[in-house]
């Protein structure tokens, strides 16, 4: 039994090394894998570039293997260190940690597998993470609930928007046609999300009189349109804000704040926002600290 | 006189299923319209890809028939359900659909009538009837207010802005001239809201110092100003959410919001926004249910 | 001393046709004005258009001797009709008027005065006095007060994004040079000016991986900071409606807007803004009617 | 000791002339200089331009000359004025002042520095304490705190906004490749960022038709996310100047005002903010006047 006891409690260190922050080891090991994701994104950035895969080929190559491995062996290690393993795998972390790693793995079974590049640039989404940047965006809830609140009516209004897209862009390519650049409807549609969204690559331009008219028209619309979704965020974020300071005292914006700081995550059930001072999972009663 | 009974109780069944979604009929029949609608437009859009059309020009020929086709069948159902058809066929979208379904007619009578695809695209507009989007945008009617309120405003606004294109657009046009790209006034107009709507092709570009220069103060100009219109909707909006609330209690809010989501619409004259228990229309007086 | 009568009875129903707009000669007058403004500065656009100048070349020119001709006759009518013609013909729109007249009378003294056509263009501005569109906007003194509040600040603002445009211009100049489109600081300053306000033509762009990291900074700098002049605009906007609000009952807002709406003009002093009811100018005694 | 008397007494008064603004000495040398940096500034954007450097280059050599010179006096005359001359030495101000001045000092010994121009352009910064601008900005500190406390949120924006562009980036470089222009995965992010902030050069386009419609959904979504920021800025500064309000009375913030117009400088610890009649410097009690 003894052992056993020493066993959890191997992993249970483990666990708060790997999913916590408040001890110096914890800290440590977040800040060496924050480094090597990172140099991991840079090693498929530099991949991609001729001249410098051609110099540097066998370096890069060695270390993406040593990336793979050592995301390999923290992989097997979250895995191990939890009580309900399936929860963490099949978590939102757990299948991008899954999919981050697996790439080379791949590459060596299969040959020439390129499109595995975009798998690997999944693993900048671990970096949310490491800084809780989730948590931190939606800590006051006022962006949150400001883009919740305002999430129908911007899906209504970009749906508009593309159906302003459709229209106009069908009306282009009848005015403009193939002679210009207009190829096609599909090609006239993109063109005029171009121009409504104020992007304005210039790969297309209308080159008729009429064209450029109404494409004046499509740029007004874009550039005044612009307004709906500035105003409608800018107003429920002020309304949200407003909601919160009558809803919450001081005191329990204060609370709020220390739970958001609070790095603890529970063995058993990986939920986190614990207080400060808790010994227990407040969602699934299990003992928080092991010293 | 049984058999008139049985006749009206045919229509308004129909009735229901095309214009309501509050049966399974009903909900059936507008999913499969949408498809309907959005592979028509699909159509519209892979018919005028040269290399596509080529290769399944009969598919798409056929494709388009069929859903001309279905529409028809549809007008015709949506005309005799009616009891005021008129009433109907010159509403808005009894307009669009009448638009939207003639097109493949006119080009069997004429020839090359190229400029019909238009005429199609517009079937787009159907998608809000069935989504019922304009309602729902309305629904809080706080943007619909704040558009409203700010709309003198921002056309004032925009005329400012066209004034100073064509202000602009005149000097460019001495500045810069034809040899770089300045052809005539309306072409540097057409530029000049380019810049002014940060859109920049990029097709025409001041290439003289001098021209720089006042594209400088053009593009600065244009990156202030848009902060107006913004600014406007934006406060406008805040205060029809403040009023809105003022005016409205909470269980009112309630009820306009079991208003919007009711699909009921009357035989005799199609208005909607019916109470969720009504038996009678409450525009005409007319019977709503036929059990 | 009864020719006297007349002689002013005559000036100053001239002067309620050309200057006031509730009569029905009045609204006649003002709709015929504008209807000749626009029509000018489509002659001076058309003119530009080199095709279409070759074939109605004697079209236009009679159309612009006629419109000259026409605005002259104007001119010297609205000096005649007002008690101090100086004030008038100093007046912004006295200037306006006058700039506008001229150019076809100096391009029959100087040949080849192509520069004139700038003076042309500035006719649009004398729609603002007819459609009496700056009264319109300042009406409610909201955006007004919301854009004077906010000036300072927009200023020092983009006083700083220049001041930011001319350093990156000069480290842009210095990474890509010369070869690359960046021929020198002022040319790469203007570069700088079109990506910070998110204009981007694309005549010049970056083509070292540097520079494109650098205007990668410069891009992300214009994104967030125009959030910066919107967000004030908006809160000083919001903040103007607020106070006049609190400033103003209901009837004095009735008050200012009818106000606004009247188009009564004092043939002596040419203030605006009469009272309904009003007899008497409220700045100078003057009688303002003479039925 | 009446020599030093007299001695203070001179260093004293050129400290009134260099540091503030109230006599007309002091005003008379902020205009100078002021006329100086931007003449300085002026002579670096010409000297860049090859076709002025080659016809003036004499002129602009000694009009460099001329202003390190004459800005190397105003620096040791700043220096010797203050009592602890290390203060001003390590403050922003003084920094700029020794990297403004220096250039051409270095390029004397050390031939061929070009990338001292980057050092020359810094001057532009000095018209800010000139002008007291950053104190005027942050003249009510509604405007500093509405950024200060939208910082942390729009940073994370930012940050996601640059893990958006690298993934987007990498899944359009696997889409386009090389041969459409998208040859590596740092440059696919360059066009990535460049689509995102709508300011779109167009030096690199999609071609294929999947490419097209990857851009479309980055420029929806670079079009909708302007809105956050925005919405953040506009709200806090909304938040802002109502919480300023209530904090402070009116004749407080009159009271905040004068000490924001007020130009003394003490001459010991080179702090500002003073009262209008203050005679002892708040900070460190030294005297203020020496009339």
């Amino acid at each position: 039994m003894s052992k056993q006891t020493t066993n959890i409690s191997w992993r249970d260190r483990l666990h708060e090394i790997i999913y916590e922050a408040d001890t110096p080891a914890g800290k440590l090991f977040d800040v060496v894998l924050l480094i090597f994701i990172l140099a991991s994104i840079l090693l498929v950035m530099l991949e991609s570039v001729k001249t410098i895969d051609a110099k540097y080929h066998n370096i890069l190559y060695y270390g993406e293997w040593t990336v793979t491995i050592l995301f390999s062996i923290e992989y097997i290690a979250r895995v191990i260190t939890v009580r309900k393993p399936w929860k963490y795998i099949f978590s939102f972390y757990g299948i991008v940690d899954f999919l981050s790693t697996i790439p080379m793995y791949i590459s060596f079974a299969l040959a020439g597998s390129h499109a595995l590049v975009a798998l690997r640039a999944l693993r900048l989404l671990r970096v949310f993470r490491i800084l809780k940047l989730a948590r931190y965006l939606g800590a006051s809830n006022q962006l949150a609930s400001a883009i919740k609140a305002s999430r129908a009516k911007i899906s209504v209004f970009l749906f508009a928007v593309l159906i302003a897209a459709v229209i106009f862009g069908t009306i282009m390519y009848l005015v403009e046609g193939a002679e210009h650049g207009f190829d096609n409807i599909p090609k006239s549609v993109y063109w005029c999300i171009v121009t409504l969204t104020t992007v304005g690559f210039g790969d297309i331009a209308p080159e008729t009189a009429l064209g450029q008219f109404i494409a004046t028209i499509i740029m007004i619309l874009g550039y005044g349109i612009i307004a709906v979704p500035t105003g409608i965020v800018s107003a429920e974020y002020t309304k949200a804000s407003g909601d919160q300071k009558k809803k919450f005292s001081d005191e329990e914006l204060e609370h709020q704040k220390s739970l958001q700081l609070n790095t603890q995550c529970c063995v058993n059930c990986l939920s986190e926002t614990h207080q400060d001072g808790a010994e227990f999972c407040h969602k699934c009663g299990c003992k928080l600290h092991y010293d």
